[in-house]
């Protein structure tokens, strides 16, 4: 805990890379440089990562290989599941998507709505969760007008699981492809795109300990999907443009390991230590509230609202801890979060708010240790 | 040059990175994983370094650093380009642009041709070069109907420089904005936003011995331009999703390395060792044909066509030397380069293709010797 290393509770914002994965992807940024297209050793050595690669990615999720795209995150992801959904399947102009999505999702289905789609913007309950009934009732509603579901897996702030599975199921009656924003629960617990139902899915390799810069879309097989970036014929011509091999072979490893972390009971692990921050926070910090306390949530997340302060207030005087307040991917700012706002939670509690997301070698002391600097963080700024 | 690793004279396909560019990167790979995005220290020290980086970048093209967006390659900074452009500036409806362009700007020129934009495809001389007369003739008629010309700066196949400066000179006029595809002659040749008089400029990481995956597109400041990719705020809200920093650090490195080799006569070098191939070749292959011999061109790049061959086979005949016979970044068929078909070049000598691209490392008796195999190789064909 140096100034300059303190401990990172930030995982959602983005993990540290495995360094089985930084081992995995040095000999595809030293010997092994060649185009994927290349039809020379050079290239076949590097076609051949990159699809040993998919297969990883796609084992992890119960998927083929041949349903993965990579692309350069979670971002490209997103826009091209609901952009390329929109521009194949435009006889339908009805989407449905929740008001707690990432901006990578909320602004492509802006943009449609500008465009002349409708968009039900689903709200959510007091814990954070989509109502499955409401979501059903947008569904019959519309009829066979719904293009495309667009719902995340589980919020980046709060950690809450969505009921993906219930609404992709009502969906599909209605003939609508179902895609999840799965950028924070791939690698957390197991996601399965059968299990969910899902027909397309956002995966980001830095929230699983691979690199910032890489990510996949799982498309399944036979859903209509029209390129958004246009090149060369790359990833079935629907993510043109030379991939970009080490990280690819960085993802893959990333999700095996994932797989093995998931299957010795990783996720359970990571939801003690969680539990055991809580415990400590409740009893340090009179008058703490929990977000989503009553909804499944992701078993390395506590969003918490400190009473009477200002999160960024308690950071600040924390020094020795890296957390967030809002969503570190896009705003260091202090307005409140419109997750929180969606949730109905009043605006000054709302900005009590602190993110803390575990890692799977966060450990027992670490947790204690947070404890004490974090409730004495907030007794200096709560005066 | 063993079986697996043949003398790699492939390089406009793709480069090896350069040995420095990987230790900068490690460092990003491992301790300073931090989100540029994130306010705490692991944040701060991303951030610095991706701002570190931006300033490299624009060093190398004459640019200033808040006008380098990272990208994560050529296909995207092209479609940011070209679509970004045709958002923004929307009230004029007619492109300029060339036959010879790579699919990354082809692709999303058709697309707009297919929304009601005029496009003017500009042809070329049989020198692989676009005339400047047509181009001039083409905006005059457009008058202030021109929202952009996207010309690139130098053929991907033959090398062939094209007369960028002279157009975006005759397009300004017209208040059209310009784009160069700067894929293949960034760190090949001096290359200078200003002297080139563009206002966007798309460079490629890959090319120039940073990893696949990574790219920038300078936007000049004050140049009308809308995000295609629509998310989270990065890169000034123009190109969102959390920036590959490892990347954007080995692109920076990458763009002062090639700087140096620049200053101290690389290009000239480069385009003795590529003489040297042409003399040996010449000598070795009579009636092998160079494309666009008249032309200025990259100083690494030798496109030659083989006599009564195809280049394909001539390669396979060679397994002892790596070069492509298309556009290696797209397509390993045969079928002729629509490069070439532009410039006249019936199918059955264009079939004889092969573009050798020599590296800074490249050395005279690797020439020397890929002179003899090639040669070989090419007997053993023609039989």
């Amino acid at each position: 805990m140096s100034p300059e290393r303190p401990l990172y509770l930030d995982h959602n914002a983005t993990t540290p890379v495995d360094p089985e994965v930084v081992d995995a992807m040095l000999p595809y940024l030293r010997e092994h440089f060649g185009n994927p297209s290349s039809a020379h050793p050079y290239g076949r050595r590097a076609h051949e990562a990159l699809e040993m690669a998919r297969a990883q990615v796609a084992a992890l999720i119960g998927a083929k290989p041949s349903e993965i795209l990579f692309t350069s995150g979670g971002t490209e992801a997103n826009n091209l599941a609901i952009r390329g959904t929109a521009e194949a399947r435009a006889e339908r102009r009805h989407l449905l998507t929740s008001t707690i999505e990432h901006p990578a999702t909320t602004l492509p289905c802006d943009a449609l709505e500008w465009r002349g789609w409708r968009v039900t913007w689903l709200p959510v309950d007091a814990e954070g969760r989509v109502r499955v009934e409401e979501a059903e009732r947008a569904l019959d509603a519309e009829g066979a007008e719904t293009a495309l579901v667009s719902l995340m897996h589980a919020n980046n702030e709060t950690g809450v699981l969505q009921p993906v599975a219930d609404v992709a199921a009502r969906a599909h009656r209605h003939g609508a492809t179902v895609h999840t924003d799965a950028a924070q629960s791939v690698g957390k617990v197991p996601v399965d795109v059968n299990a969910l139902g899902v027909d397309l899915l956002t995966l980001v390799g830095h929230k699983l300990r691979a690199p910032k810069g890489v990510g996949a879309l799982y498309v399944r097989e036979g859903t209509p999907l029209r390129a958004v970036t246009l090149g060369g014929g790359q990833e079935r011509g629907l993510r043109p443009g030379t991939q970009n091999v080490p990280y690819a072979v960085g993802l893959g490893v990333a999700c095996e390991l994932a797989g093995r972390r998931l299957a010795r009971g990783g996720s359970a692990a990571l939801g003690a230590l969680r539990e055991r921050l809580w415990a400590g926070l409740r009893e340090a910090v009179p008058g703490v509230t929990l977000s989503g306390q009553g909804a499944e949530r992701l078993p390395n997340t506590l969003h918490v609202r400190f009473p009477g302060v200002r999160g960024g207030a308690v950071l600040a005087a924390t020094p020795e801890v890296a957390a967030s307040t809002g969503s570190a991917c896009h705003d260091g700012g202090e307005s409140a979060s419109p997750v929180l706002r969606a949730m109905g939670i009043p605006e000054a509690d709302a900005l009590g708010a602190v993110r803390l997301s575990l890692g799977p070698d966060t450990s027992p002391e670490e947790v204690d240790r947070a404890v004490v600097v974090l409730a004495r963080g907030w007794r200096q700024v709560a005066g």
